[in-house]
């Protein structure tokens, strides 16, 4: 257990528009403290599941039931293990009947406290139980809290893939406490960096150049770090807004994504090559393939290759520790993700900083030929 | 392999209004027939998974699989273990990961051809493969075809209660093939008969006496039996439309389940009891509980077991073979029912013959002293 220190300043709050299901998302330091009331303000006299991984409950389960207990919300723990391997069918049994369990009811509510993983498993519990419960993100990582714990995407993988079966679930609410990324492994910090600068490029240049100049303190914990996750969660947002089931302009979150999940099936998805890094090399891969299709300057692609490589990130394929499969066995991989719509390839491809778009008809010979050279 | 008859009368339609979601149920004799060529004209160029059970796969998966083919949708089979049994974790792993292992896209289709256990499977599949791909139901047994394949509840059983995990996923096309009746075992025919009834008692009194004089031709198979399923079905619809996520109204369609889910599983949900028996003796007892309540007439409770008895349904606690709990063994199992709201008992009750309602603060001790009485 650690001590919690109450927020000392107003958080940050950013609103997710969608209509009946509109949310908030609270961005601050220390905002553990205050979960117990801000839950309890907007989803009175409900009980709780706390579903949390090993690793993270250790540090706040507790305390978190605590001021859930503080403000009259009586919970039971979940754990799970940590890691990717965890989102899988034999977990979500395991919530989903932990909950029944505790026999929480329609109104009650699921709160998932931890990264991705946690999140989109127990926001998948929490879609399925009862046919649905409500939900409450606390994200752990910067990654969740600038991109899984926002949007309503909840799921599993299975050995066809990875996020194959899941849920559009909405939160009822999200706390990202930013004080918690003080004790996240360096190597995890970077990794979420790499979906807060995807932000900016896709249609925020004046975003991307504010990183490049003020990154250090989102990762020393300045407040740069609020304002970078604050920024990044109005600009998820508002996609998730004007296309909350990914139909059209949704799948601009995807930049980066298309590359970088064929890494991740190509490494296993292990510690090799975590989800950021597979999205930092892939966000550079975008804007490479981009310039060599003459949509964008190659001096874009250079750009973005030195600031993700600045911070830490890996930008090469080179960068991947142990063998790769070759061209061929990547767009194997390529072709198997779900991005993929009655056999041709769409892609997020960009003009430039700031300027990416959807690509429907990519042709798979190019991109394999732009895979063999980059290998 | 049977031969199939091509129909040989327009199927009656009944259109399922939820704005962008509406779908058609077609009701009529002989209708798998033609299943090909109305799934290819609402959804074209899908691909397809046929989710059936060995009993009901083996009479029609094939014929089916050849009249999708005749259209121009490709399909591949899935099939599962008949049996309420079957709707478990495990077999919504093996059909998720059969549906993905086929390669079918979000647009793509999954095909429930069965009864309330594989539309329930099947649809729950649907609703998470890829966070959502179409879905159509081929109901093969009466209680489908009039409840269970209408208004998008999916799901399956835990060992913690019946349908407590699930999602509500709307079909786009509900195909009610009525002559795939004629073979059902008449213990089934008769127990989806009790979902028809129902109808009449919640808020069609003509149609109850409607049925009083015409239930021979229903179960013989005249063209009452169209009428039937198509009067049920409106019924549902109509009160889908107007309260999909069953926050209301819709609890109506509850009318007898409470007693007969905690019968069910006082009965471990076994051939001892299946669950339009359960509905039968259900609904007697909510017809005598409002009796007995001075919310009704002991007529119209005598005339409702009268015509139930009449069909060959058990409207009894004593027509139920071996041992019952007593009746606080049974306000248990009614207390852990899912219709249970912050610790009150809501109940559909009644003011006669077509004026059910709910109820929301019915005494427990009111329900268990009438249990008691009646064991």
């Amino acid at each position: 257990m650690t001590t919690l220190s109450p927020p000392l300043v107003e958080p940050i709050r950013v609103g997710v528009a969608l209509s009946d299901r509109s949310y908030d998302i609270l961005i601050g330091r220390g905002l553990i403290a205050s979960a117990g009331a801000e839950i309890a303000r907007r989803l009175p006299r409900v009980r709780a599941a706390i579903v949390s991984d090993r690793n993270v409950g250790g540090l706040y389960s507790a305390d978190l039931s605590r001021v859930l207990n503080a403000a009259g919300i009586g919970s039971v723990a979940v754990e799970v293990e940590p890691g990717e391997g965890t989102k899988n069918f034999a977990n979500l049994e395991h919530v989903v009947r932990a909950v029944l369990a505790a026999r929480l009811e329609r109104g009650d509510v699921v709160i998932a406290l931890g990264g991705g993983v946690v999140g989109d498993l127990a926001g998948f519990a929490a879609a399925i139980v009862r046919r649905g419960m409500r939900f409450v993100q606390l994200p752990t990582s910067l990654l969740a809290q600038v991109d899984s714990s926002v949007g309503g995407k909840t799921g599993i993988n299975t050995p066809e893939g990875k996020n194959l079966v899941g849920a559009f679930h909405q939160p009822s609410l999200v706390i990202a406490d930013t004080g918690v990324l003080d004790t996240l492994p360096p190597r995890e910090l970077r990794a979420g960096y790499a979906e807060v600068a995807k932000y900016g490029l896709i249609d925020d240049p004046g975003f991307f150049a504010w990183l490049e100049a003020n990154w250090r303190g989102v990762f020393s914990g300045g407040p740069e770090r609020e304002h970078a996750v604050a920024t990044s969660c109005r600009a998820k947002a508002r996609v998730v807004a004007a296309d909350e089931h990914e139909t059209g302009e949704r799948a601009l979150l995807n930049l980066g994504h298309t590359f970088g999940h064929a890494l991740e099936a190509a490494t296993g998805y292990s510690q090799r090559l975590v989800h950021g890094e597979g999205v930092a090399i892939g966000m550079v891969l975008a804007h490479r393939f981009s310039a060599r299709m003459n949509l964008a300057s190659p001096d874009d692609a250079a750009r973005v290759t030195a600031h993700l490589a600045g911070v830490g990130l890996p930008t090469e394929l080179a960068d991947i520790e142990g063998t790769l499969p070759d061209a061929d066995g990547l767009m194997a991989l390529i072709a198997q993700d779900k991005k993929v719509s009655r056999g041709t390839l769409t892609f997020i491809l960009t003009h430039g900083v700031g300027k990416a778009f959807i690509a429907k008809d990519v042709p798979p010979a190019a991109v394999r030929d732009f895979l063999a050279d980059s290998l």
